[in-house]
């Protein structure tokens, strides 16, 4: 009697480059490689370089050596070891467990899906996200992301120290002797996150107009007098699990607009993080930051070639990835227990600066569980 | 007349997790989006946040706004324009340009693949590398790999600098009155990397028997007398470019057995290197590492749950990615004018420790020119 066949689901990514890879197996491994779920059970197939490392650090139920299983399936196949390649792999283990029926992540590599298809293989693309459970945060996972956001606060204290330990000299910042860049102060923040374990990428530290540009990361000398965004997403490098922090400063003398700025992003922020619990509509936070910005009249519009107003969602889960489900904008889905998400309002209007506060929350049956702390002083002296 | 139709190529990918897009547009966008190559030109898809940053920054061609496509699609298809999908962003290209015909890279998402594929287009899957000539640095790659390297060699001094002004307390190092861990070497090493612009993942501050597994990145005290391997391969930010340095130190006093397997490596470096040239195997520079193994009787084998001896290839490619073509391992390939490889042996067996040493070099005509430099004493007092 044949035993039904059952669907075998294959990765092949980075466990660094692919958080889903890293949920599964709960290691590090740097270079592509391949992971399979079938009956229940998770298996990796590494090569030498990884294999003691996986086997003892991993979550898989088994880890087979890759030159092992190559030089099996090359006598199999009467081909050199070496030749074998991933799709051959994947083959291998299909027929291990007796299956043609696959299925793979959207993100799988293309090549191997044409190569499994061209040799007959049932394909199924699987939903996404792949692992619905991701988007809910455990509290050993809340406590991991509420470590980042030490980190991402380190960062913010240190941007802080030095923004208040600087001198406006003309038209610039100066500290320590020097002109105080973008640059220079994000590496100080990154400094402070390391110091906290935590790998900070693409940091922004940006002023005046350039922080506009929600994307920018900022370059050049920072003014006195104009708003300094500072947003730091660090990864923890030992479990993986990010922060996701913004504070806006400004060094000097707040004009009118620019107080009104602030003002109306912190009570924006304020109004979404109120909304936030079991079952609320994402959209419906969104909504509150939305509803504080029209009361206060400021408009969202396309500029010339770029955008002003309110020009993004207002957060995004956080976890493994800096964006992750569920996101916290127009789209149509509730927030549930266990979610994880930042609330980061902004607004954007060149003649004026930038403003972005941003905090991550957990929600809870009844509300929600601050998992980012920091002040929200902004005019330093 | 019908215009003869012509390959319309997508990616839809990070460039900042893809080294191909950024080799492409020269510009680091976090999210996935859809680039385009037909008929030698190339255009990007993003959303109003990346917008104005990815058109003056970047080298495409030209730079659509995927707010107003996807609202003209939605007007063709009579959809909600925030409901268009990723591949119907591509076929909109595919009919603009008046084709069917489309090739992806080998890692395009699998998802995007399946549907185009279900909508009627042939699709290809490009060979790998998708550009070659990645593979080839010009004199300004090449100097960004040695600002890399002079990143990686600051990390090394700042390991030495910290290992010389350690102590030992009996089986452990102490540095400025606690444990020296591999855990806050390594946030040294990094910080020292950060100062000079680049950012260190992953960098490897092992000891002892740990060291022993080439991807161990090292945990907890670091001991006297036992060698610790620092491998330091940052990427600068501004370029993207990395350098990829390895030194082994040891504080304290070395044995006999740790000596000969020291100086082993060193000579098996300068074999290898001294192959360098146009036109040589890389089987070539590999195998002359492991004659100088050979002739010292370094034997290479399986040993209960791991391997000892010389466990990995002898190099890999150096550039926007830590590891990319060429390698310099036993599979066949020339290294020509112009590749970037590393020069690595290392021996591994856990009785004695490990060690490796890693320089950097560019191909040249009848030779090669270095392009990491630091120094190989690694007895420290």
């Amino acid at each position: 009697m044949k035993s039904k066949s059952s669907v075998i689901r294959f990765f092949y990514a980075s466990s660094e480059q692919s958080a889903d890879l890293f949920y599964l197996s709960g290691v590090f491994v740097p270079d592509p490689y391949l992971s399979i779920l079938v009956g229940g059970q998770s298996y990796a197939v590494v090569n030498q370089l990884e294999y003691s490392r996986v086997r003892s650090q991993s979550q898989y139920d088994e880890v087979f050596l890759l030159e092992s299983i190559r030089a099996k399936i090359g006598q199999q196949l009467d081909i050199s070891a070496k030749s074998v390649a991933p799709a051959q792999l994947m083959a291998y283990f299909a027929a291990l467990h007796n299956t043609k029926q696959v299925e793979v992540p959207a993100n799988f590599p293309a090549v191997y899906y044409a190569q499994l298809l061209a040799a007959g293989y049932e394909l199924q693309i699987a939903c996404e996200p792949f692992f619905p459970q991701r988007a809910f945060k455990d509290d050993a996972q809340a406590a991991a992301i509420r470590q980042g956001n030490r980190a991402s606060a380190a960062g913010i204290r240190a941007a802080e120290q030095v923004l208040k330990a600087s001198d406006a000299v003309g038209n610039r910042l100066v500290y320590q002797g020097r002109t105080l860049t973008s640059e220079r102060l994000r590496m100080l923040v990154d400094q402070a996150c390391l110091q906290l374990g935590a790998l900070a990428q693409n940091t922004i530290v940006a002023g005046g107009r350039q922080a506009c540009d929600p994307h920018e990361g900022g370059h050049g000398p920072l003014r006195p007098n104009e708003l300094i965004i500072v947003d730091v997403f660090p990864r923890i490098q030992k479990t993986g699990y990010h922060g996701d922090m913004t504070r806006t400063f400004l060094k000097g003398k707040a004009n009118d607009a620019q107080r009104r700025l602030v003002a109306a992003v912190r009570e924006a922020q304020l109004a979404a993080i109120s909304k936030v619990q079991d079952g609320i509509d994402a959209a419906a936070v969104h909504g509150a930051v939305e509803a504080v910005f029209k009361q206060r009249n400021y408009q969202t519009r396309r500029s010339g070639e770029g955008f002003v107003g309110f020009i993004h969602s207002t957060g995004h889960g956080l976890g493994l990835e800096v964006h992750e489900a569920p996101s916290v904008s127009s789209r149509v889905g509730a927030l549930r227990t266990g979610h994880v998400v930042t609330i980061e309002p902004g607004l954007y209007y060149p003649e004026i600066g930038a403003c972005r506060i941003e905090d991550v929350v957990r929600v809870t049956a009844d509300g929600y569980e601050m998992l980012s702390k920091c002040h929200y002083r902004w005019q330093l002296k």
